[in-house]
């Protein structure tokens, strides 16, 4: 097997629960009836910052997973989270009160396909259960980012909207310890992303900086495996949103593979072309909500039974683009597999 | 074995190289003719900013581990990388051109330690090379947390300063692979943290907010294998510093065991008291240069034979502190053995 090749966890582990958690505009979106808990008032979730908001949501999130499963906080090895905000203190707050052994990560939108990637890969080397957390919020990261939402600014068209929404994962080995109904979802193997630097500059076009890292993973996964589109149900990226996702798939063409029957995009699901979100979803929260709440769903009903999802993210911060620095991109792809 | 107890890699696991690249401070400290790569003259390394020269040390850190084994880049299947500015960009841009697999973490200082772990356990379940990299920089990370250093802001007597420096380390399951001399160093186990909170608000006394968790791991450690104080030669904190060293001895008296003849802190090691540092160093690159260029020199040497390295780590942001949050603390164990 390559050195930089597909992995697969040592023994068959499975996403034995999950759960979602969003705002008011995620719960407005086509996929709003899906999700566990939302706050359709002013996504505060009754806490007095948006940080903090955000904290809650993973919280929640967690909390929900634990609720899909046998499972409690005292039978899990470890907790591997992150988010968007400085230090990551999304998730080192949100998270603080569970008593688990805490790795933090920080993969930008791709750290929901890290987190089910290592988790899947720890629990299957040890046998002990494993939980996934991120999260975004819209306020905390637009002040961060770019402006607060107070100022009003006017948004490009490529822009993307940063997702207010937390999404948890717990894997292990025993299916059996699901209370979800349907069929078991296992992560088949998994493929680590490199990071990719084509030059893009531009804050408010996130998805073209990503597309190319992306392609570079599944176009990798395709030749390691020797499969190509015509093998998987769905190919899923995490949130490219319209301009990356039409990129990716130019990319994808023209090294001699078409995925654009089986391709969507978390960050084109989550809104409706009404809702004026431009460019679509993003954040640490948008494919850990979509994948939580909606595609793990589907493939418990038997909708789809081989998923390859890549997860993405922009390796970047405001200083060092104000520096002149362009912004890298990644994709981890994690496959997964629904069997009864 | 206890579900958040002790893990041993499923191979055994070497740590095949280290290297660690430091700036004018910490090589005019007692450990200064112990590191690889210095910038005597401004800590710029060459570039515009102060990001920038910390991307740098992290690439020449890991260029210096290559050197330190037969290993090249190609060879590496994972690698895990850190660092405390705002969405880890030290880590992404410093490491985006060795085009290896990419596992971004966020531990704070903790970092060093987080990386060697997960390196360690991923190496030993999938027999690939993993390699682990930190850095911090005084003057993007004082710029960031605390003044620009050009304001000349008066410090505390428990405040840390932030060191300037990077670390890396390549491990993995073939120990003849090494191009160091003397003994190996192996990876016997590893325990990671459980984040506490103490209730810590002080943005300058960075060492109280770590101890608690550090004196945690150390606790279920020694319960969890039946060991004590004299089982080991060292026990080595990350970066308690003078204040949190202090308080980490008396937490763990209080519990009935006694750390003191063998404990000691990278923080207090790397400079003179002379050198008005206060508290000691701190940063993600205070522990990552103390254990890549001294602690497992001195295990090579035979001079230590049994090790456990405890990475501390704040998990906050200036942002929270502001809006009255406490400082939640972590320490990741790893237990190295040094053989022949």
């Amino acid at each position: 097997m390559a050195v930089k090749g597909i992995i697969r966890p040592e023994r068959d582990v499975y996403i034995l629960s999950s759960s979602a958690v969003v705002g008011r505009e995620e719960y407005k979106g086509p996929l709003g009836k899906y999700f566990d808990v939302r706050d359709g008032k002013d996504d505060s979730f009754g806490m007095k910052s948006w940080e903090m908001a955000e904290s809650e949501m993973q919280r929640l999130a967690l909390n929900g997973a634990f609720a899909g499963s046998v499972i409690s906080q005292a039978d899990v090895g470890f907790l591997f989270a992150g988010d968007l905000q400085n230090q990551c203190v999304g998730s080192n707050y949100g998270l603080l009160n569970f008593g688990i052994p805490y790795l933090g990560l920080y993969g930008a939108c791709s750290t929901a396909s890290e987190g089910i990637m290592l988790a899947s890969l720890i629990s299957g080397a040890t046998g002990r259960k494993a939980a996934a957390v991120s999260s975004s919020h819209n306020c905390s990261a637009e002040r961060q980012f770019r402006f607060p939402m107070e100022y009003g600014g006017q948004r490009t068209p490529t822009s993307q909207w940063t997702v207010t929404g937390a999404g948890a994962f717990i894997v292990g080995t025993a299916p059996e310890e699901t209370k979800h109904e349907g069929r078991n979802v296992r992560v088949a193997d998994v493929m680590p992303g490199i990071p990719l630097d084509k030059g893009i500059t531009d804050i408010n076009n996130m998805g073209a900086a990503m597309a190319p890292a992306a392609a570079d993973t599944i176009l990798r996964y395709f030749r390691d495996t020797d499969t190509s589109a015509e093998d998987y149900d769905l190919i899923i990226t995490g949130d490219l949103g319209r301009e990356g996702s039409g990129i990716l798939l130019e990319f994808i063409r023209s090294e001699g593979y078409d995925i654009s029957s089986v391709h969507n995009d978390c960050g084109l699901l989550i809104y409706d072309e009404v809702m004026d979100k431009h460019a679509g979803g993003s954040g640490c929260g948008c494919s850990a909500v979509v994948m939580a709440a909606f595609i793990l769903e589907k493939m418990r009903r038997g909708e789809y039974d081989n998923v390859l999802f890549i997860g993405t993210g922009a390796l970047m911060n405001p200083v060092v683009l104000n520096q002149g620095q362009s912004i890298p991109g990644i994709g981890h792809l994690v496959h997964l597999v629904s069997e009864d």
